[in-house]
């Protein structure tokens, strides 16, 4: 596989992830992870090791939400080896508050990924807001 | 070169960078960067795009702290091809206070790698400590 051909499978991938998150899909979202995956998420926990425990933190999130919510990414920048790549952007999230008011912030992503079988899936994952350093406060009003 | 080989290198740059950091070495921290490369860092702004950028982010942060400072590392998880490699670790950071006291928290790291005329250059860098979404503080208190 050329890594052109690569590049054009993760940016399936990650379309097609953001789709299922969008339709808050949990099983759609779980097939694109790997077994191994280690998840170091945005909210509650320094990471999820494995399938089990992040699929039960996902499950979490959508109930945390139950509203319709924003979940959409600025281009992400791939790269591609044959058996590995990775890949970041930034991504507009928000859901609806008790007014039935859309809430948004910009976080960041990182994923990483393996070509197993020659199917690619993610095997590790990152979500995050920064924070300010004097407060300890997580910063939901950056703008890229 | 084989995966085996790219992964031994990897876990070398990413001593050497933890070694370089704990003596606050920003010189030879950037020597690691390439020249693309887009950083997460876990404080103060969305990303840091260009060498510039996240030099003059180092040595910022390196004011932040002027007494001696902790930055060790667990075991990373590194997946690497022949030209594409990533990994990801949790790291024990901290630094004195004002009494002279060492205080620390866990953090989350992810990075990604290129291997540019035979050189593993870092291309991209995640650093973040999770928040609670129900205050938006970040959890400093978290232990793995």
């Amino acid at each position: 596989m050329s890594t052109a051909a690569a590049k054009t499978e993760i940016q399936m991938l990650i379309d097609t992830y953001r789709q299922a998150v969008s339709a808050k899909d949990v099983d759609t979202i779980m097939s694109f992870y790997d077994e191994s995956i280690v998840a170091f998420d945005a909210i509650q926990a320094l990471q999820f090791v494995g399938k089990a425990a992040y699929h039960q933190h996902w499950q979490a999130c959508m109930q945390m939400c139950p509203g319709p919510h924003m979940f959409e990414f600025q281009a992400p920048t791939i790269t591609a080896g044959e058996d590995v790549a990775f890949a970041h952007w930034l991504a507009q999230c928000g859901g609806t508050n008790e007014q039935g008011e859309m809430q948004s912030c910009w976080m960041r992503a990182s994923a990483g990924y393996r070509r197993i079988n020659g199917q690619w899936r993610i095997v590790h994952e990152h979500w995050s807001a920064p924070f300010d350093p004097a407060s300890g406060a997580a910063l939901f009003d950056l703008k890229p």
